[in-house]
């Protein structure tokens, strides 16, 4: 098992802070530090999330990664996720590309849907393609992934490439790709198929509610020809550690809810109370 | 008048090394350390270029340049060239944004039409569209660089944004952008136009030839409005420095020449020789 972190650099007003709220330079600097501390302690993996919101700093988490890969040594460097449906398979690759040889090799990309859907407006995508998108762009994705000179046709959704390699060429071949999901089993069966690692954001809910989709993982994974042993998993979920867990409640509650009720408002959940927390 | 440095990443065979040729992530490294002792050096600027092939290591500039802002504390960051036509201009002003916000408001964005094309296949652009692309995305990308929410309809090459603002904001408001040019009249009379900074790239012949260009963008500023006194003019050439004039010819001539006769092959130009050189 390893154990590592991810954020979103999501930039709340600071209830414990007179309701202050950082520029995002300066979130990014505090992010950059808890990064390397990371790496300073031994922690295997940092995953930077991607957002198009005035509430979160990392719009374009690859940049804020290679400012990450300068500072750190070993710790692993993903997104957590890149929106591949909104983004364009080439430009992805070639920035993964760039920060594993910028990290000497410790770049790993996770690919998912997006469980907010504020790309989709902004690159003028739309949301009925939200599957198709997804499908089109990752199979597009994997053949860049095997290296050499890429020939597509093109689909609905990318264009066609005839006969380019892209560059740079990584330190890792290929480099590390994962399905990250939320629930969704047809993105559970999607990642056994292409037999991918699966990664599981549990924004919400026990952990122990998410073990029939890693069973379904395996055994789809199994069915379709691969070793499930070989295929890792993780899950991903909101944390926050102190000197003990009264510290750790008072100290989180006031921003978490500040965040999650202010989201909650767009997504139809109900205002995140202290007991429910 | 300030001094900087540009560099394309070339991977080029090390005549005076056997021959040998460095791995991105070898190339990479060095380029970092360039960019290191440049800022320790005083010089004021350092920018990368884009290139979408095996002989260059830099085609996400933008990730390149965040690693450089983590290890540099005064010089400022820019691309040499974006090379627009064949981007997101979305994309590009967040990664910039990020970049600022990473290096503390030292980001400057350079934008072109690309002196190679290699780009236009890579994407899927036709290069009929090669001055149509570069004046849409342009004027999107001066846009979204004002700030605020962006409403434009949409053009042939871009697509529309429906009153979206653009995240993060940078630390400078706007972000500096320049216009580079290869010697276009038309492209100088654009960047007069819209009263951006003006870059000339030298690639070949002398500086003095370029000077009735520099004249005619004064002149077009002036009759569009602008003042000329306050726009900046750059130029860009290649360049060796060594203990003295002979030295640096001796150990630069052999890895220009050999860089220049192979992208000359593709271009159209003579072989370099050394009494051209």
């Amino acid at each position: 098992m390893e154990l590592g972190l991810y954020s979103f650099a999501e930039n709340t007003p600071d209830p414990l802070n007179g309701g202050r709220l950082q520029s995002p330079a300066e979130r990014l600097k505090d992010l950059l530090e808890e990064i390397e501390l990371a790496d300073q302690l031994g922690l295997s993996f940092y995953g930077s999330g991607e957002h198009h919101r005035p509430d979160f700093a990392a719009s374009a988490p690859v940049t804020i990664l290679a400012a990450a890969a300068a500072r750190t040594k070993s710790i692993r460097l993903s997104t957590a996720v890149t929106v591949l449906s909104s983004e364009d398979p080439i430009r992805v690759y070639q920035q993964f590309a760039t920060l594993d040889n910028l990290s000497n090799g410790r770049a790993e990309i996770m690919a998912g849907r997006g469980s907010f859907i504020e790309s989709f407006p902004l690159f003028g995508l739309d949301l009925n393609d939200y599957d198709a998108l997804f499908e089109e762009k990752l199979e597009m994705l994997l053949k860049i992934r095997e290296g050499g000179k890429v020939t597509r046709p093109g689909s609905a959704h990318t264009k066609p490439i005839p006969g380019i390699a892209i560059y740079p060429e990584p330190v890792q071949q290929p480099i590390p790709l994962w399905i990250a999901v939320g629930g969704t089993p047809t993105s559970v069966a999607r990642a056994a198929y292409y037999g991918l690692p699966l990664m599981i954001a549990i924004i919400g809910g026990q952990p122990r509610q998410f073990a029939p989709l890693v069973e379904f993982y395996r055994e789809t994974a199994e069915k379709t020809g691969r070793d499930p042993k070989a295929l890792p998993v993780g899950i991903s979920s909101h944390g926050f550690i102190a000197a003990d867990s009264q510290d750790a409640h008072d100290i989180a509650f006031p921003a978490h809810s500040e965040a999650m009720s202010r989201i909650g408002k767009e997504r139809g959940w109900p205002p995140t109370t202290r007991a429910q927390f």
